[in-house]
């Protein structure tokens, strides 16, 4: 709600167009009125500059057609994340323009083509083991209006794949890396150039990995800086704290 | 070594104005000869927008001053992290210009005056305890030429107090947020805005909280999305990578 | 009781002025003696003002029937909680009353409705993720004999989604909040209200949530008193506490 | 804000008291626009029912006195805790009513005298070292307007000392069991009782008793059910939950 | 190897009633030539009271048997754990003797009639999910030659329970306590005796047990001495401490 | 004691062929009654065998000379673990007998010599650094009436020192092994000997030993079965469970 | 790129059989140009003495194939670890000379042949469970060209099996030493010998082993020097280093 | 002893030219008699060819003095570690040519200058934090008669720095890699080279370094194969092991 929203209530009431009760009433939940509606995605979209996401995992194929269908009804971009094909079929047969993307395992229905900024953002990874994690964050990224490029298996036990992408890796806006194992990659990344890198720990390891923890540890205590860290695998995450950045300066 | 310097040693050789041998020698070390220099930090003022920054702790005085002459004599602002107050007496042994920050503990040497971007940045505290490390972070982004404001003790204990200043969050171009104990807040400003968040859990608490490990997963694992998480304490690291971002897609 | 206390008792047998089986009463209890009944449940049922209940995970179904019709022989209402569909068949084999509810994997049998105390106890969830265990806890506390409502998907990621029901949260005699992933949600509810809040932290996440660990860490570092945190998962244990919370103060 | 003084702001834009604009500025902050006044404690005690309280760890004397003073302005009565002497000192030069409580380490001024629910809560601790963390929840307890008695050293390892004691543990209105080493009495004192125990885990121990964690474990992990688990060494946040749930039904 | 044994060999030596070379045969592996015959068991029986016993999990079928051929064939008793139906079926082949304990999943050989000293083993639970480790327990106390009695369901959620014991309690020469969740009973137990407590823990429970180091952790922080303990679900282990101690002092 | 049994008391009370105080001694330890003594130390002297012990860390030593005079009020042998030179002087003021045991830190006052078993407990150190835990629990046996000897500095690094003492590991009733770093020793240990093993993990060690843990673990993980293992530098608790054992089967 | 190649391009240069701009693009990527081929293995094999070696887990079959076709058009050993039977099929449709190793779960194929250095590398096992990661450690040396002999079920738990050994020991250049459990073996055979161990803790064990945590933390915390330790279950990591160690100084 | 001594032993038996009591002593502690001698130092040189090294952490000057008197008294390198002035002092007053190593905390007595193999070590170091871990690295391995030379300061945070020596890292025998925080240091270096790697973590770091965990984790999670990981902090262990690596093959 604006301040000239509000001005317009006042007014309303002091033209006595509106009883003291009908503003009350609309003022009652200020500044969070509008999120009394049932159409909460509505307010996130507003707030936040993108719809609620559906994280599928642990829902029901039910609950994920139903709050799909919520937010569809409000337009703005629809993404579904950890989404099996189940998830897809029903969120296909509400809206025919979803897509399946398989290996980010995520659904999208892109009702609306979002300004992209002039930026670009690169997703990398350190192996293929880590490309499921890579694509859910291109996915991520694309929906919400990005450009989005990638560059893969350039882990640092080849530190000359990384380095002779170099020039790539420094015209990007901002950097997504996932790596697993050891997790060092971002670090090496970051230390190259002068844009933030997203750094998006995945699970991919064995043995004294303990489920991605050390990829972790490593991205957090890099001495490099300019690294901001997301939670293991969580690949969406990481695309969209990068299209935030994206996005970023030149929306002002 | 630009492309252009590289077609000059060529045209030497082909002009014979230079050995194959000499110009295998300059070549050798390509794509990173130039990193021969004893300058390190004059390469990293180029490759990443800021020279290298001192981190005192476990370094003596002497070798901090040592480190900061050199650094000061290719130009280029200045920052040493975890300073006492010996390490800025022997700075600023060597330049008048220092300053001391002693919330923050660090040390700036301002030599240039950066341009500043037009957006802010906003560092953001739980607690009143927090705030050495935000400190931290606000000097940090300050010598690298950003604009930077504050906004103390407002944790979720009472909600209110954060929400009331969701225009002010909304302005910034970028939030750092820090805190310890159960570091919920900066789940609660990513929700509420649309720009990045930089989460630096702290190690204020007690008990469970584990050294700041509690506060660092609480962060990790933000429902809301566009959150960026730092080391444990590591205010440096979120000022460098809030400047990242602040500079961002404006210096393209 | 004192040595002089028990020296009376037997005087007066000596004296007969107190039958031995009068005496034997007396000393039945002393102070532990009634412990020795073969009927725990009915014991447990006066001391804790609840019998047993049944936790099913790792029982075998035969083992369910067997505890469950000893249960019921003694009166009292029944609860099994972490119970599937055969554990239900089985108990439901015993008395037609017995109930399954889905939701929460529990099945009660109701053998008396129990005087429920005037306040109420409200159920709050942060995702829809949480809502099993949010279930187990109000089936818990609705066969202990007490009014429970439920607010689910208010989590602080939307965090005006809590606020607008702050009227409902502090009507409430007493709070559950079952979260996961971060689980910043009880500290959130317990700063807005004068009432105790019963924190149940759930393994709903991925990554560095670690089962659960990183919710229950949050909680138990909150920054706003007056939480009481359980097991994670454990909306068994939740209820319970709330429904003694519930039935307190009055029953005295 | 009661809806009453909503009406009537409004009600003076109808009679063309009060201007749009100046009823705009009065009601920009709602819900939480009393929370703007620099009384932040004043709000929080009539939401939660007892004004903020000065955690001293990492605080300077000065800090906490100029804490101190601000609430003291306000009425209602102080707590301070983890307070050493010298912040005694200082509160007491604000308020000559300043009581230190030595083996709690809290600092108390009582302004107002709370009116006492008519029940009683009970602090226990499983061994002698565990006294400071039972001390502070006691004191904490009492300046909220609670009658508290304590027991003392009655851990498992002598369990007769708290079986002759159920009496006591019985009539109580809410038990506070503060013990480290094993943590194993508050599941004891849960299954003789029908009031909810609040159970503070100590750092006290040593070897893999891991600074208390050990003991939340086994608290969390009770079989017996009515347990809420504060953090390590959390006196007050016992003290605090204990108070909540002594006052609680009866207010309504 | 006694001296006696030793001087007898070379006194065969000079003698000439022994070669030099079937002189070095013998003594070829000392203090260790034993163990260099294939019978590797029978060295183990002679040295520990006991043969070789075959941990089951992760062999096959086929690897179980031949072990068992190996060991049977030297006499002694055998004891095969955590083994499947095909486990025992195999060893059948081996020797009709074999009996199959379902409950600790385990196979016995009983080839001789142990001597079984005059004390007796009891074995505790906490719980019923605990019995399968006390089974095993009490399978390889019993093949080693002990009488073994058990109490099963007696944890501290109904102290009455494990205290009206008490004699039973004290009249085994050694105790095996077998507990999950908060793992608290040995304790309990240790302090009402004086014989040793062997505790096992369980991976009996859920959320924060983290597997059963929970309850290790209570049982190596129990502040009651007089308690050995064992690795988690290590019924074994636990069956062969308490016949070693009990077998004790009496074979002297 | 059955109901039968106590009517028969009684009976024989009104009979008079049972004197009220004759029948108080019989009722007075049923089966806690006796707890209900003020001399809780008497009271463990006969339940446990031995009087309580102090603990004096954390304690101060006006606390630990009070509770020392109320112990050595009623006979028995004092020990106080953890002492410093402060707690010997205040307990050698109440008992020209105390001694002080510098490497174990403890204190005794032998008011009573018990009768020794005829076996011997032999307590054995990995390193040199591991002897103070080791004599902590040479003390506590030998106070209890045990024979004790000592074997130093046998670790795994040279493992032909355990293993050419193994005769004396044999002759020992019962062997305590301390040792810190890898935590090896124990298990070497109890596949020599067919007596029981007290292992004691120290936090000897650096790095990776994470005080304790790793010793902690390897102990708890040991192929060899024998084994008891207690707390990190708990050699009080060694000594204890050794003690048991020693005394054990003998006294029956 | 040897310097020969390099000083024959500048050599074209200066004869004008290149033009500069030609040269600079063969230049452009040096000294890592040959890395931009699709040959990766290529160079990696004359960097690091062995081609890429395919880590099945984790892709798909058609993957595995398709990298294995790169690798083996380049010549070169292959080497894939933790292969199943259809990762083999799939490979030795690719080349009939392909090797499924069922205990190691590795495919391999020699194409070339190695030149094996005099010693030897002896892989040894604490116990039977511990052999497949053994056989992977194996299977990887002798692809990479040297003699490897294996020792079996040596574990401490039976200290003299190994101490007989010790001679087999001595011999070897570079002992490899799989343990689970405690795994303490590797100190105890770094401890006899005057050659490295290469220690890999195993996941072998229950309880408190905690997937291997427990082996790796015995093996860095050894007191017996010169071990490096390796990932858990990392047998290829081992057979990788201690093919390094073996080929080592000979190939100087 | 090999089979030819013992015979040689038992025919000087058979021809009386030895008694059957002098073959007993010398056969009585095979095969580990020469273990018997008080010189246990000499035996360990024998055996794994550098005698026993005193780690002076937790040992008084007096112990320190005492060992280092046993160790020179049979000749051999003396080795100190973690020796502080005092201990420095002490063995000094034993022997003037003892040398006290600042930066890497030890001390050494070269009584014999070993044969020195061909190759050489390189220690590198990521900070400068890490060189007192390098230097102890370093001390241990010259004394063990190995050259060794430094590179420091060359962490990946300026990848360029490692990768402009990579020739110099190419022609070390065995690189030891000291790396504190994200410790990612040793997989490049592995990368890149042909020969072994030792990576001991350090300590150097904060907040989530966990004291070296961190780089623990990621040295033993590395992609790059190759690399032996010691204790966090272990200088020692890695100059000892690169030692063994080093004398290696030659030796042979």
């Amino acid at each position: 709600m604006t301040p000239r929203e509000l001005l317009r209530i006042l007014d309303g009431v002091r033209k006595q167009a509106l009883s003291p009760e009908a503003a009350a009433e609309k003022l009652r939940h200020l500044p969070h009125q509008d999120l009394g509606f049932a159409r909460v995605d509505t307010h996130r979209n507003l707030r936040c500059g993108f719809p609620e996401v559906i994280f599928c995992q642990g829902k029901t194929t039910a609950q994920i057609k139903s709050i799909a269908r919520a937010l569809l009804s409000h337009g703005g971009n629809l993404l579904a994340t950890r989404a099996d094909h189940a998830a897809y079929r029903a969120i296909r047969s509400l809206d025919r323009r979803a897509k399946y993307h398989e290996a980010g395992r995520c659904v999208t229905v892109e009702l609306e083509k979002l300004p992209r900024p002039s930026g670009e953002i690169l997703v990398v990874t350190a192996g293929t083991g880590d490309i499921p994690v890579a694509e859910e964050a291109r996915v991520t990224a694309e929906i919400m209006g990005n450009r989005v490029t990638a560059l893969h298996d350039v882990g640092v036990a080849g530190i000359h794949r990384v380095l002779r992408e170099s020039s790539r890796l420094s015209q990007a806006n901002v950097v997504v890396v996932a790596a697993g194992m050891e997790g060092a990659l971002p670090g090496v990344v970051a230390a190259l150039i002068r844009r933030p890198v997203v750094a998006v720990p995945t699970s991919v390891g064995y043995g004294a990995s303990f489920g991605g923890a050390s990829a972790l540890l490593t991205m957090l205590n890099s001495c490099a800086a300019g690294i901001g860290v997301v939670n293991i695998d969580n690949g969406f995450g990481a695309g969209y704290l990068a299209s935030l950045i994206n996005h970023g300066a030149q929306a002002r």
